[in-house]
């Protein structure tokens, strides 16, 4: 009934993914913390020759497309997973972030007021 | 009452907070991609020096753990970003490649059945 | 007479560094090639929001072209590091690679022969 | 007879290269960056899932001591490509930094003084 999967569902289906295989010794945080690194670099590669009009467009070509969110599942996939590991709550983290930015960077005089 | 803001939320939030400022310019799919990989890079340098014993305590010292969570909110935000411009769903994707990831690392049996 | 250092003697200068401050434990490789990936980032991140133009015209403002030449040498001394420590020639290495490169990547004919 | 090549011979052997292919119009500043913190990414990964004492063994097996190598070259070439076409003389950036960094972590006292 509930076509929309939600996050901390899905970070629950990465946790008994990776306890089922035994992979909980190489999930440490360092190694999670590298391979989020090494999977934002896989979706960057994609983009790395193209121009920003190709890159904008890089949705059109359905091969492409695919690459692009199998690699933007991965991220997420491990940080899910690093923020398992470590107790972080990622939504709370951002919500956090985003209150800072808006003190940090002041919303600019809206002219039509 | 709902005090977890969810991701939809959260995403919108970033998408205003990028228009009242006029950063969509700068937020073009290439650059998105970028600053992505750079965060995902900063998060992991907060671990470059660590044992893995040290870089998993790390959330025990606070100034460390603010570090990581803001880290962490960064690649969040710049993630949701990026998967907004190109009209990725990004829950959807992770999803789907949670359901390949079943098939192509099959569940080892359970010794115990 | 000779100002220009050569390579293996800056190798060297790292080594001795590094040996007379004791940071041989941290600088094992897997830290090495994760510092290198970090500094990489480092470097990238002055060009996260630059247009391909004002990419191209980063050196001609001072303070900007010492942050990019200081990257540089952080990237080439982690990479010095790292070869030393495992043993990598890396002129060797590179030397190698173009070789397979040239036969990988045929020279276009020459439409003037 | 010159059995070691110099760093400024392979650079020009890199622009040779890429210019015969007629891939300047690719290796601009912003996308070299881009090139050399995806390679450094790649070369990452080999030890992403390797504990320390693995990753110190890596260029034990033929196979992956190859990959290592591949990798290196391929950092070591964006990074001399970037150098090229922004004008930076990578040697004297890197004796220069070096020079830097004995000023600011000083060379701790020899106790057998």
């Amino acid at each position: 009934m509930t076509d929309q999967p939600d996050l901390a569902a899905l970070q629950r289906r990465l946790a008994d993914f990776a306890a089922a295989r035994k992979w909980q010794p190489f999930h440490i945080p360092k190694n999670l913390a590298v391979a989020l690194s090494v999977e934002a670099s896989e979706l960057l590669e994609i983009f790395q020759w193209l121009t920003p009009e190709q890159a904008a467009a890089v949705m059109d070509d359905e091969g492409t497309a695919h690459r692009v969110r199998d690699e933007v599942a991965d991220i997420l996939a491990y940080l899910l997973q690093f923020c398992d590991v470590l107790g972080i709550d990622v939504l709370a983290a951002l919500a956090a972030k985003i209150d800072r930015n808006e003190l940090r960077f002041p919303r600019p005089d809206d002219p039509s007021e």
